[in-house]
């Protein structure tokens, strides 16, 4: 729960369709994006962006653009600008606001010696700063802070310079991945050609779907995407590395680029946590599933003497029902949310300033009253989220309230993509939270152990070790902690 | 959660706020009413409006009304306006939508010759046709269709015609009551005083809580909206046909309108079902409790050969615990809900049509792939939620989908405030409904009956019947199932 | 100049239009109507309304009303709405802002024990005051506080109360018009006819257009909105005190209620003076040549020892080109206008003030410097406005600037529809205006006299006498001047 | 008239202002900006952009940028963002609409080597094509069509590639101008200086004016900028070729980059005749007076017999005063302007058609009725804005109307910044327009000639030859007439 009023939170969704034949038609192409783009929308609420390609020589490109939610960016009328696509990519921003940070907004399209590509990224490139040097140096004016247009210009001024009619996109994209290790799941349009593109420490998620029975291949950011629409099956995962090209003649794979000997992949740990909907898979394994665990090892590791098992709504539920089968205690709702709180404008003085979060809940009274409760979190970020909420349960007659946290706390920022304040704003490290029960006004607080979390998430990939769907490549395990351990998967260049 | 999609809504809520000294200040009054208001959004979200009283002598009025969600119709500068406001109701409005239907926004303020009132209504008068006739006739035109602006000319025109310092505002109150007898929970504003006034057969809510340890009364609509507040604490419902006089001195009983001989009340049953929050407590119950109890009635008037049990989220998940409670299968979540699906926008073609629904779901296929699962839900109007819910588990690998539903079917429709379809459009009345399972593709579909309803909503009232809060007068119990049964409370004329 | 920035303003406008038979068709009806209300904007920019009926037993009504100009008020697609209409009226409203206010916008719709009746009025009734309390005594509550409200009411309740099919609505109306004499003019939509009413004094203008050549009879306010259609025709105005029935069937005079014996009609002189536009025609002349009247006898009255006669753009330009003819000196233009600057939102300290205004003209420097200028403005309300543009002549080489206003200071409240202020506020009436040349910085001012403009006004309708137009009900001559004079046409009441 | 109709536009307007110590402040910086862009409003509606830069070093920039009018691209609270600016420049863009071509508003701002610049440009590069061409083979990426991103990369790309602490941007501006001769008039901001840039043939007007008489030197494209507020006056003109660098120290002249030999100047004709306002002054005349010319020129060429002499407002009234001047015929006005008529939504049918436009104008009847009258406007263009004037002006009572227009026939697209349909598109070249006056039903139409436009212009510079303002490097006269001869100031590559 506090997550989401953290403001910590991935920077992007990027999502890919090409149409193969009769279905889907253009128009469709383009509902398909943006409803895409809608599934994607918890990662990123700032802006949205789709760039079409008519996939013919040449090609025309269309892009919309706008800010805010999906169905705040577009209308139904502009969709028809789309509608002579037979492939596109959209992405989600999640960032500041502003109407002026529209320039911001991906897919960035550009024109270059060899034709226009599209381009939209997740992540955040590790050795952004030195890149931007280089290429100023080179003579080229940056004309935003985006990473896109970093790459699109990284992407231009590989050598050779000719005016060829079959450039070679894939040579200039293992030459981006030589330059910069880490962290980017891509999506670049060509003509006719979609190019999906994963960092060689997979550090982002990007997944492959089906979209029917047909030849069509949707490329997209995490596997919910491509199985939330019924008729989207999930047919991989791009491995960490590797470029693929998605087209009307199906999905093959390019290359591989390899990490540095004796590197294991690191793949963000956060995005089981919290960032993926909870019906994604990873690594062969359901988000979902690795949350419940993670509830489990929480109730094995801080067990609790009490009387009922329960949720801050809807994040930690999972983790919460893990708990209770785990523990034998039974599993309640306490609290009820009400549906059409969202940021209210009314800035409450000291008096009304816990409404603004005691709002947002209704305590279900009848089932804990007179009862010792074990409240599971997704996290303790600032704790002001949660201490409204343990007042509301024992003023409503709850005897005790055991905070028990389904993640390690975040200490350290991350430089890959994800929006954590820095160190010294980072909640975990301030002296309030030495007697954080105290402090929220708990009975008592437990986290997960790192070494807890990295077990539930690594138990349910060895138990499917033998999966077909996980190439021998990548059988390896590894994830990023660094924001609970400081162990960055790249030394960090300043 | 097909009463979600289906239309079926009650017409309105209201709330009111009293300061009582230092404390809430004005501005604080104004918050409160927002607050409150936004709190009732489920009740209503065509428009909002709130008034405002100095309370002093002549009183001052100030309203704000606008078009849309609390948070859209108003803005934190408008506020200010409010700002002088010793004391206010406000309303939250559910109907068609068009700015020109700003003018039929509550509440509604008219000079009179006793000075200025203010009136906010929540129902529907059953003889509401008869009575603009009799207004009519007085030589008064009538410039919307609205109840409330009925209610208002009926309170001025009643005799005696003489300018008073001290009108009987009561009087005239109960006056309106004897000529009409349900529905509506009423508020109306007299300088600085609120009348509270509910109709003999308690049709609609109307509870009072108390904010904070001082003497200040806010009336509400529904009990949650009292006590979501941690702050705002229950303090009684407001009987069937009572006047209840609210101002800084306190809550002060003025008198109780009487039914016919013999007519029991009836407070409609569909509060509990689901329009109201699940923490709202009705006759001494709370509503998450009388749902679950549904559940449990549910389970035992048709249990399942099945593995697990699971709820169409959110509002079926009290009904699905206690379900999986009665009958001692497993309660698992097999649908995660994607939060930023919203009305959108695509109009899809046949082979797009069922993402339409579907998108808002995401299938934990872990938790049911080769199962059998008992999935129940609040209600099935038009069958067009269920079936792509149903389909998408049977792809995601659900061996049977049996269909359990908390409610009975709605087959009649309401003259008291609730907007449901006339007869003949009524889905359950359709010749598809007859192979109900085969129609919308679930290996088995069963539904509450009237009478298990009506046990589960009556059993926990005759449990607290001791209950001191529930007064002798109302110690009778009955409940409104006019929309299941054709049994109406009072004779409709037409 | 200065009336455009002074905040004096005429209360509405309003506007009417029948089909008869095949043209226009109902979907014209509406965009008639709406241009009528563009034509008529300069008359309210706060909100706009239309209301049409199909005409048809029983009436169908459909409204429409918004805030701000008609282009903001209305979209393309809500005309659609309208599209049943066989006749209609519209209105545009000048007042304080505010949604909230959207309520107090016209035509009121209201239903009666007759049926429905539609209402708009442009004027303010001298006696509202004491009307109110009668209708309130009557038990009839008003829930805005606009005189359209209270005439619809007062219309309502006209006795016998009996269900007729064709209810006397003349006699209603007569009735009313015998209650409060001045100051309207009133369209009143029932079933198929317009009845088109103007009070006995005449004070606000009301005029009867031709469309084509077929049978269609829109109303209209000011003749400039019939003729600015170039196929819309002149055709009369309705008299003082008459009421005009205007359906498919054509226009029908059907009674004129006299003033009292010996008072003279009282037709608004600012119409000529300001607010009318100058292709209207009143009294059988267009207002552009008693404008042009004005700016010669103002010549006469105060001629100037000067090299150019010019004018502050647009609207005293025809008294400018009077002057200029009168007085034999050349005339030419000064200042060039910035079309695009509207109330920009900068709110500038002193030393950018000066700028709010002048930044509106840019100084036609060669046609002036070295030159002594004769200024014409329309008045001078606060000399805030003539001030920089005095000083910006200076600068620009000016040697001198006489300023010559073409009408006499105000220096009495309105009570009948006129925005002006309160006797206190009124400029006329400062300390600063006995030395105003000083104050505004110009070598000297003149106003034109109050006998003057009266002059200027009745020697076009005298020297038209025989006009068939003027009918002999009205050749009687006589004009309100009571801004100027104090001497108003009735006694007011308080 | 039929200008303002037609389509025909100026691509952009460019503004700056620099702060000299106290006064402006850095917040009226901003305001003076904004004030600045509303002046300029006339050359571009579609967007409009400013960029503060604090001067200091390293220096912030801060960009605002918004869609439409700057009274709806900017709020008052945006301006604070802007408030820190001691120095800036603004932009108003003319082109097609759609927020996503936000991404083409200027200035762009673009982070090079040597640290950021902003840059904003009027104009169109003759050789864009060749130059992206060049700039792309250097490998940089374009991500828009604009040329101001080109000028950008164009500067940025300039060797030597060093990062310098002071960049030699005057050599890699005069390094742009000999790589492109025209047409362009630039702003760049870089740190705490202003460089205004105009290029070798002058095509785009680009002045300076002094803001009170503190050393504080605002740039701006023409000079009725500088003048309109009263208290900033013309200084001087930015001669072809020149490179001027403003900052807080004053303004100095940096360079000129010189024609090709032989080569005349080659100022835009057209802003004489149609963009500029009529109190700019290029070439040290007036454009009211040069216009006024153009109507004598016209009386001479083309005399009629007739009445009087009118104008098409507003655009038109210098000419129609010029004419009436040259032949002795009275000068009245015959059409009254509807201040509030924009681009109504509506879309008539063919009988509303002609509402269309005849709606913006009344007939002031009494002014031309029974007469022979002279229209004058600016140009034809299409000949459906003048043809039912025409008809208005007939049905009214005009005898005869003969149109006189006051600039030849449009003939040949321009390549240098205005937006003119292809050459096959333009009327003046259609079928229709062989006979004229048939075409629009006017008695009879004639054009002024090129030649007599040229001496009309020419001639009030050869009669200020030797006015101090003109210095010698510009008293060679030349102006473009590529749009009315085809002949281009310079070779146009394909």
């Amino acid at each position: 729960m506090e997550f989401e009023e953290s403001g910590i939170g991935e920077e992007c969704g990027v999502f890919g369709c090409v149409s193969a034949g009769e279905w889907p038609t253009q128009l469709e192409v383009a509902q398909i994006l943006t409803l895409g783009l809608v599934a994607l929308q918890h990662r990123g609420q700032e802006s949205a962006g789709i760039v079409t390609s008519t996939g013919t020589n040449p090609p025309i490109y269309t892009t919309l653009k706008g800010m805010g939610l999906v169905n705040t960016a577009f209308k139904a009328e502009d969709l028809l600008k789309l509608r002579n696509g037979n492939l596109g990519i959209g992405h989600t921003r999640y960032s500041t606001t502003g109407i002026s940070e529209l320039q911001n907004c991906q897919p960035f399209v550009v024109d270059t010696l060899h034709g226009k590509i599209a381009v939209a990224h997740n992540g955040e490139l590790v050795n952004a700063s030195a890149l931007r040097k280089k290429v100023m140096r080179h003579g080229v004016g940056l004309s935003t802070s985006s990473d896109s247009e970093l790459i699109t210009q990284l992407l231009a001024l590989t050598p050779p310079m000719e005016e060829l009619d079959t450039p070679d996109w894939v040579a200039r994209i293992k030459n981006l991945m030589t330059e910069t290790p880490t962290s980017y799941s891509l999506l670049v349009v060509y003509k006719d050609v979609i190019y999906a593109v994963r960092d060689p420490y997979g550090n982002r998620p990007l997944s492959i779907g089906r979209l029917g029975k047909s030849c069509m291949w949707p490329v997209c950011f995490v596997y919910c995407v491509c199985f939330y629409f019924s008729i989207i099956r999930y047919y991989r995962e791009v491995q960490p590395g590797e470029i693929v090209q998605i087209s009307k003649n199906g999905v093959k794979s390019l290359s591989v680029v390899p990490r540095p000997e004796g590197d294991p992949p690191a793949f963000c740990i956060f995005e089981y946590v919290y960032f993926a909907r909870p019906d994604s898979i990873f690594e062969g394994q359901m988000v979902y599933t690795v949350r419940q665990r993670c509830g489990r090892q929480l109730a094995i590791e801080a067990p609790t003497d009490a009387d009922v098992v329960s949720t801050v709504p809807e994040s930690a539920t999972p983790a919460a029902l893990g708990y209770a089968q785990q523990s034998g205690l039974p599993y309640v709702e306490v609290l009820c949310k009400n549906r059409y709180v969202g940021r209210t404008f009314i800035q409450p003085n000291t008096r009304l300033r816990q409404l603004g979060v005691a709002k947002k809940f209704g305590a279900l009274t009848d089932n804990f009253a007179g009862k010792r409760v074990v409240l599971i979190d997704d996290s303790i970020v600032r704790g002001n989220t949660i201490s409204p909420i343990i007042k509301l349960l024992k003023e409503a007659g709850a005897t005790e309230v055991h905070i028990r946290v389904a993640s390690p706390p975040i200490r350290f920022p991350c430089y890959m993509g994800i929006n954590i304040p820095t160190k010294e704003e980072l909640i975990a490290n301030r002296p309030e939270f030495e007697d954080i029960a105290g402090y929220i006004g708990a009975t008592s607080v437990r986290y997960l152990s790192v070494e807890g979390l990295v077990s539930a998430v690594q138990g349910g990939i060895e138990s499917r070790g033998k999966d077909e769907r996980i190439s021998t490549k990548t059988a390896r395990i590894g994830h990023c902690t660094a924001c609970l351990t400081g162990k960055y998967p790249v030394e960090l260049e300043w």
